[in-house]
């Protein structure tokens, strides 16, 4: 078979229905095996947006792929993909690089810097991918690929082929394909008996016990274990910015986010005497953390990492997370561990009815994202830009089987749109009957500028797709930290609404502007917007300079103040 | 002084009159140094295009700079300054990035990895960048900073400057900023003499010699210089892609581009007897040198680099082009070398009178160019996109003073029209009146969806710019290469002359569309296009396998065979 033939293949096994990308010289030819693989092609826009929704594709369906072209077309995507690696997140970087002729005749090709250098570019994302490879020898190429596509997953981090133009379409030995990649599990050492007893020593004396659910535990392919955790515990369960909307939400057991210092004070009165914490996944970044305040305190913590523990401190390696887990979960069903006579009384995410805001209300941050809740419904996907939006989502309630798209560490304003676009395809390509495919956009202006162009894709591919355009004329969350008044943190001027006229919509688009809580609640429950198909847009207006509670709350005060 | 005052001030006094860029949490601070040091602030909608506009801003003033922050930022914009590296463009890449303190602690702050490791993308931009610099010390910050520019100055490449934002407001001496910074000039070996006698002798000896202008004169910084010898020989010259638009394009002996193998027959058989070439700048990329057809054969030809000849093919280094340029002109005064007794008939880039085309003709690539080369004015800068246009525009005869970029070698689609902004800007800070400001961007549907988003800058900024938006369905250049009807040459379709609108201009700004010659001549003489103000769009309709002469038009005639 050919080359390229088993790199779709293989792809397609593992569940890549969709292939992002943009054409350019040195890939048509690799092009042109798509659509016979059974691969849908997307044509973002420009590459960086490509790589985005590859990224958002990934995050739901567990892996993701785009194809580029050699020099401008990587270099373009190379911010999607580092923000890949940094959130850990399976993504095959494919890149159609000129002939070995050219590249070992050194030849001046254009997308070079006419030095006859041709390792530049690969060198540049070897700093922000998992592996890499360049199929120049047929003898191993599939084997490659099996190496590279076995590395993303295993480390769910973006990985990079080449392909020469002249490799395309070389024949190979394929036979491979006829079993499944081989991703290795974690191999558990002597140290599980020893990990289980000190965990179960630990449970064991605990009285206020409670579990962290961070966002790793998606990459750890967790995210069921650590559900059967929580409901056979029956623990005060909290998670982190990253790791919300990975579980079912609605248990009575769930909590929402820790906010650390920023939190209600009842809240932060009832983890501070915790004395035994299950942190899963844990991902300590200053913003996912709420400038790490909401860690804890690593003498009482029990962290499952992929293929390690550190309790109390101590690194235990060697104890893969399904294996401890797995066997922690036999040992509840055994015997209840279940640590409080009363449950205690902690607060949970909340929706505001619509009946208890009056009409004539001007829309605020404070209680915007509490009434904007009503409108979600399970298997949503929710998707929260860096910024206010981000922000806002933190506290809204999740019906069952929403996941939710949060700013945690890369924080690249204009990822979520076209994110967007790749989430709502990745829900398409999943659901045989496209059904509860609804995808929801929470994003700012300044967010929409740097991508806006990926409505043009959803259009073309008629995904289902609501934005919700928060109007605050410019960067509210950088006039939080600093400028509050500054001129550079304004932004050009649109006429938002246009956008999906602009962008090739039906001109009955279903489009609308939100400044009360009356013209809000019209919108939300207008049938078009909730059972519409499509794209549909808002725009809700806010004052530039109002922040939702947490940490911008306070940030804005002290830039009044100055 | 403080730090930031340093930079700023030494930019300015470099002719940076505005800065472009993206805020964000790292470089804010830096920002409110901007405007109290008379740049003004032009906050593009992403990284990537504010990169793009500062390459555009630097091929016309010969130095652009840009602000970006830590990560997200530089690596959004990372493919920009590769491109201006390959073409040999000066700007100076301002990152924002953590601080002293976060660094040496190694804090897991977001835009990183969360590992500690703050220099990863300093390690990517030293591969696409002619010198780098960190901040990290008060003591040395105006020598690096000095250092650095020298060096983008010198080697005409971009350079790298990350600030600590801890090192923004920094004490710093600042003592140096009264004299100019040092740009060493090349230091002439004893080579000069012995060249300007080699090159004398074939120039006596010549019967038949030819100048070639490629598009590293500009870099050299030898654009008069060349026009001079180009006068004073009254030899035919010829151009490149890269080269067209650097000298004045109207006196008798200046002939086009040499489009080598793809050029007319009777220009074929003049060059083919030359037996003297002065090749100024040589760029010799693929794309550049018509697939290396139009390269001189070496043995007849005098290369001027930087600092090296090369003569049949013999490098003499350290023989400065500007010093070497000057003795030649000298020899020149002193003696005629004017080698035509005739002055041979060779073709020259013509425009084609309204009158000569039939109005209701529909417009077809094989004379668009010609016609709406009617439209260009002296002084006007004239952008042509990567693909048909870029093409196109190779044809058209430019009137004094016009500037022209056209696609080279780094061919990166997007480029042009946040280049338009950073052009149409560069000439209003150049002129103090503001007149003869006009910009002009030819380009196609898929390049235009890549950036878009920055005719929302040049509105808010209130360039005076005219895009004239070719819709062909897609990428025809693509088409023209491979995969003539495949679905991943198609772009999505969205309503062009809705943008204006869309991205905050006038009600009343100028649109109007044009499938026949008849529409685009009465467009085109419209004083509102050609004498108003701000921007104004016309989209023209063309077949989407309608390719422009050259290259382009015998691979469709390939492609339509197959």
């Amino acid at each position: 078979m050919k080359l390229t033939d088993y790199l779709f293949q293989r792809l397609h096994q593992l569940g890549v229905k969709s292939m992002h990308g943009v054409p350019g010289d040195f890939n048509l030819t690799l092009l042109d095996y798509v659509q016979p693989n059974n691969l849908l092609w997307v044509g973002n826009a420009n590459e960086l947006n490509a790589a985005y929704a590859a990224d958002g594709y990934a995050r739901l369906t567990g892996l993701g792929a785009l194809v580029t072209t050699f020099g401008v077309g990587e270099l373009s995507a190379i911010n999607a993909i580092a923000g890949a690696y940094a959130e850990r997140v399976p993504v095959v970087h494919i890149v159609g690089i000129p002939t070995r002729a050219q590249i070992n005749g050194r030849a001046l090709v254009h997308h070079t810097f006419c030095d006859g250098e041709f390792g530049r570019f690969s060198d540049m994302a070897a700093r922000v991918t998992a592996a890499q490879t360049r199929l120049h020898d047929a003898r191993v190429a599939c084997d490659e690929i099996d190496r590279v596509i076995a590395t993303c997953m295993r480390e769910s981090r973006p990985v990079y082929i080449e392909v020469p133009v002249d490799m395309v379409g070389a024949e190979v030995d394929g036979s491979a394909l006829k079993s499944p990649i081989t991703v290795h599990d974690a191999i558990p050492s002597q140290n599980v008996d020893a990990a289980l007893e000190k965990i179960l020593a630990k449970v064991k004396a605990a009285k206020k016990p409670m579990i962290l659910i961070d966002g790793e535990t998606r990459p750890m392919d967790m995210i069921k274990g650590v559900e059967n955790i929580m409901k056979a515990t029956n623990w005060p369960t909290f998670t982190t910015c990253f790791g919300k909307g990975l579980v079912d939400e609605t248990v009575a057991n769930f909590h929402g986010i820790n906010m650390g210092a920023f939190d209600l004070q009842e809240r932060q009165e009832f983890i501070k005497d915790v004395d035994l914490v299950f942190s899963y996944g844990p991902h300590n970044s200053w913003t996912n953390t709420h400038a790490y305040t909401s860690i804890p305190n690593p003498e009482i913590t029990v962290a499952f990492q992929d293929t390690k523990l550190i309790i109390g401190g101590d690194i235990i390696r060697d104890v893969p997370v399904k294996v401890i887990t797995d066997r922690l979960l036999e040992s509840f069903a055994a015997e209840s561990f279940n640590k409080y006579d009363t449950y205690p009384t902690i607060s949970r995410d909340y929706a505001i009815p619509y009946s208890d805001v009056p009409d004539k209300d001007i829309l605020a941050q404070d209680r915007l994202w509490h009434v904007m809740a009503n409108f979600l419904r399970p298997n949503d996907v929710l998707l929260a830009e860096t910024g206010t939006p981000g922000y806002g989502a933190r506290e809204m309630p999740l019906p069952k089987g929403v996941r939710l798209f949060n700013p945690a560490t890369w924080l690249s304003i204009g990822y979520m749109l076209p994110a967007t676009q790749g989430a709502a395809l990745a829900r398409r390509d999943q659901s045989a009957s496209g059904e509860d495919a609804r995808t929801i956009l929470l994003i700012g202006d300044g967010s929409f500028q740097m991508t806006a162009q990926e409505l043009g894709t959803i259009v073309a591919h008629n995904l289902d797709v609501v934005v919700f355009l928060i109007n605050n004329a410019g960067y509210t969350i950088e006039r939080c930290i600093h400028g509050r008044e500054q001129a550079y943190n304004d932004v050009a001027d649109w006429r938002y609404l246009e956008a999906p006229k602009f962008f090739g919509a039906k001109e009955d688009t279903f489009t609308a502007r939100a400044k009360t809580y009356g013209e809000l609640k019209t919108i939300l429950q207008d049938k078009r917007m909730s059972d519409g198909k499509g794209l549909r847009m808002v725009e809700i207006m806010l004052d530039k300079d109002d922040a939702p509670r947490g940490p911008l709350v306070g940030l804005m005060a002290k830039q009044k103040g100055n």
